[in-house]
């Protein structure tokens, strides 16, 4: 007796934000697994298992929701956003890559939703319109090493920079390292949007620039997106909006946007 | 008398991966603007008026939508996937930067949707389940010196990478020297991901990897998902599976994955 395992994301928060696909898989569950804030977003009527865990126990919640399948289950791990980004697609395909022979027969589908940088994105025009890269500033998975290597390049690169996980109250100076590397490669009018809690009732969205971004503004519940040499910040009457420009005629970016180090 | 400009993304294709935001926007509207074959996916009982338009004709469709609202519509441009990536999002506010006179009071909102390379991870597993980079291969609207310049340094700095209109009839050649300069720094086993109309009836999503990736399975209904040095393909009942893993112990990526030129 085999069952079905599909990783779903709830978009930002906001419920109109959630795929259909998405809501019927939840209606159809005999049994959802997830961070506890997050199976509180799910308002069922009907009587799926719950089995809510806390954070950072991603793989314990991807292989118990595995053995919930195996046993037969119709179980759905619930994550915020897109689960493919940063988040438990990830997290459940680990566990089957490090135990070939175990779940081999459970069915396992991933149900995409809108992520946090389309969400903020969205709120203030059309940022990521061109070329753009998606990175997480934690180093709980990777060496700081790696990330200033790839900050670096992706800013040399002029490609419009989203980033996840900015700013942790354990780690809360390596943000500025950041944004001291990007702007080595960007000027200091760059925009930038902070967005916090996107989605939600508590949403909060800034547009700033790279010279007066305010690090105490960012934290684990924000995105920050950086625009490219060519993103452009218009006044509008209902505040400001950002948009990068579909087209790019520059020369080499590097060699038109690199400032002073 | 002022009017609304919903820009909506319909998502890949799915009927149940266009949000309900989208939904009840596209309900709402007086006037639905867009590329024909978009406008025909929206399937409604009430009677919005419909202008439909060629392709390659952002700007004007835009215009004409701004026009809509300025006279008192409740007007919403259609695009598939995300309107926010490499779509009519930018385009209509590059329309208001052009024009800072006009339009001013006409109510801009973007609503975001799936965007395709996300529709692509979701159907084989989670590829962007760490730091990855979008960009597309026209080179239409930007030079190809910058295209290959970016190309080179995203490959370097080790991120997954997404490539939207990746190969055209007016340039066929252009995707294997975009290859080519990936393969510098990635190793041949490297996964590809090549999903071609993903959410529609012709869905097809083949996995392979840089040394056997065919160019003519790639045109421009097409994404593909280049790995990084960490992505894994897995063998499964029902077929491969791909990750990126969360975490990343190696030491400098251009170290470790460089092949010779």
């Amino acid at each position: 007796m085999n069952g079905r395992l599909t990783v779903v994301g709830l978009g930002p928060g906001r419920s109109d934000w959630c795929t259909p696909a998405v809501t019927s898989r939840l209606a159809e569950a005999t049994d959802l697994v997830g961070y506890e804030p997050y199976l509180a977003m799910v308002d069922l009527a009907h009587q799926a298992r719950r089995h809510p865990s806390d954070n950072r126990v991603e793989a314990d919640r991807a292989r118990h929701a595995l053995d919930l399948a195996d046993a037969g289950g119709d179980v759905v791990i619930v994550s915020s956003g897109d689960p493919g980004v940063f988040a438990m697609a990830s997290a459940v395909l680990e566990q089957l890559d490090q135990q070939p022979g175990r779940w081999r027969n459970v069915q396992i589908d991933i149900q995409p939703g809108i992520t946090a940088a389309q969400a903020v994105a969205s709120r203030v025009g059309a940022p990521l319109g061109h070329d753009f890269c998606v990175l997480s500033l934690s180093d709980v998975l990777k060496p700081w090493s790696v990330i200033a290597q790839r900050l670096d390049a992706v800013a040399a690169a002029d490609l419009v920079i989203a980033l996840y996980n900015p700013r942790s109250s354990q780690r809360p100076h390596q943000f500025a390292d950041a944004i001291a590397i990007v702007a080595r490669h960007r000027l200091p009018s760059t925009p930038v949007i902070v967005g916090r809690h996107v989605g939600r009732d508590a949403e909060h969205v800034v547009v700033t620039d790279l010279a007066h971004l305010d690090p105490d503004t960012v934290d684990m519940s924000t995105i920050v997106v950086i625009g490219s040499s060519t993103t452009r910040v218009l006044d509008r009457p209902h505040g400001s909006s950002v948009y990068t420009p579909r087209s790019y005629a520059a020369a080499l970016p590097t060699e038109q946007t690199r400032v002073a180090r």
